[in-house]
């Protein structure tokens, strides 16, 4: 593995009520130096749900977006709480927008989104054993459920409403993984 | 669908070099008022390249990632220049990173990021026909380039450095294409 860049100085630049921006002063192993910008870290990262029914249908949410000022077909998401485990902020997030509470969580992966401009970090957790059970979240509007057929991902991802690489991915990793377990 | 939410009012936040912050007050179609933050759209979008060799193995990138700062295995990709197409920015940055040239490109999906908080797109172009060029770029360092089976997709996800969801879905996603061609 390379030499890390040695870190020379951090500097916050920006600040909103949900963003921190950074400026951070690098000098490479190599000798180079480089500013770069980042969003500084907040939370303790987030979880993405892969709710699988026994007829081997995933659960999506439609919900408004307002990066893209439209409504996306995704899985559901959310923030772990102070406190919280991932698997219990999986658990929580999927009464609040799907409504549906699971006895039988799995992690997938920790992966990142962007990790050249920030250190954020999601969890695909796989669940199943699914329950009807409704926690009332902070949502402004109740989120459409659409059940989805995991054999016909190929046909989900021609929708132009679903486009949410961590989604993408979930998905993807879901199906493999339940392929693998019916194989072993 | 649904009818989207009425935007009430856009006003920026926060501003540094590289990131806008705007807040958003929304009214949703039941009546619900909610105030937002995103990042703001800057640029025309990015383009990440998955580069398939006549032995159909991948090449990665090691890079470092200020986010996280470490480096990371991931896919060449990079923001889409003034005057320039999606498929020419893949080229240019597939030469400046990997040091190859491609003859055919193909657009598999335009994907979004976190659309709940920026409307920032990247699309995924698979990159077949290669041949050695090397193009200087901005990057500080040489980046190591790492040859990788596709149809070893399975264990590149176990490895704790490839992180990046944009890139695991890419991968996925090359390898049905490729697939689906080779049935068909």
């Amino acid at each position: 593995m390379p030499v890390k860049p040695e870190i020379l100085k951090i500097q916050a630049t920006a600040q909103s009520r949900l963003f921190k921006v950074e400026e951070i002063e690098l000098r490479f192993s190599n000798g180079v130096e480089r500013t770069y910008e980042r969003l500084a870290n907040r939370g303790r990262g987030a979880v993405m749900i892969i709710p699988v029914t026994s007829d081997n249908e995933v659960l999506l949410i439609r919900e408004y977006a307002v990066g893209i000022e439209d409504y996306t077909l995704t899985l559901p998401k959310g923030l772990i709480d102070p406190g919280e485990t991932a698997h219990k902020a999986a658990d929580r997030e999927l009464k609040e927008e799907a409504g549906f509470g699971s006895n039988h969580l799995h992690t997938l992966k920790v992966m990142t989104s962007a990790p050249n401009y920030m250190g954020h970090t999601i969890t695909a957790i796989l669940a199943r054993d699914l329950y009807p059970c409704k926690l009332e979240g902070d949502e402004p509007e109740e989120m459409e459920v659409v059940s989805w057929p995991l054999d016909k991902l190929d046909q989900l991802l021609l929708d132009e409403d679903f486009t949410e690489a961590r989604a993408i991915a979930a998905l993807y990793m879901t199906r493999d993984y339940l392929q693998n377990e019916q194989t072993n």
